[in-house]
């Protein structure tokens, strides 16, 4: 999908892979997929979207900006929870369809919707795929 | 999308978010996104895709299987460049469109097919978007 601010994804593997173009492969939603790991712990924080506009004002600001599936939207991470996530760190990866954010968070308990430091607190068990939550619900 | 597999996902939030049921929100091509970590050092490896089969092999023999959308078909990893992924954990996010494999690499040199350790090998400048290799190519 073009995009305004960005340079097409090149049809020379060598360029898309080795260049030093950003150049996102984004989806036929115009999407690429985020993800976002604590700077200092490395831990997994979340895994999203972005479109164009979502991934142009990240660089620009070094706020994390996604675009929010559910509710069709740009989605500035923390607008209304406070759980901002500064970018310390961008990195793309070699087909340049996903990007991987390294960021410090403000209020980190409330990084998951759910009020947990990270969306990943279930484990799936090996064999029957039963899942185990390791980080259980806030009280309410 | 249904699969002969896995329970289809909740209409109910709570039981989507807080179950212990595995239940893979798939898109509309039938793919939820795998993300790789480095189990010792939590190193982001790569971002790829799992059908419903990829994610049913992964959990039932221990390595990391994915959908390559390229070339469409069911891809264990490692399979031909010997980079095997060992699976030591797998999560899922709050609303179960994202896995997390924490993984030991087999030839870890090949983990990216461009010959590198993480398909991440270029950072995003702030400001100017420019991309800068913090892990040269292999010599041929």
């Amino acid at each position: 999908m073009a995009s305004p601010v960005f340079s097409a994804p090149s049809t020379d593997l060598s360029e898309q892979e080795e260049g030093t173009t950003l150049r996102p492969r984004f989806d036929a939603n115009g999407l690429i997929t985020a993800v976002a790991t604590d700077a200092e712990t490395g831990d997994l924080l979340m895994v999203a979207h972005m479109n164009a506009k979502a991934l142009e004002r990240t660089i620009a600001t070094g706020f994390a900006h996604y675009w929010s599936r559910s509710r069709k939207a740009l989605w500035k991470k923390g607008e209304s929870s406070g759980a901002l996530q500064h970018v310390k760190e961008i990195r793309v990866d070699c087909d340049q369809d996903a990007v991987w954010l390294r960021v410090e968070c403000e209020r980190r308990d409330d990084t998951c919707h759910t009020g947990r430091t990270t969306c990943f607190y279930r484990i799936v068990s090996p064999g029957d795929g039963a899942l185990t939550t390791v980080d259980p619900p806030p009280a309410k």
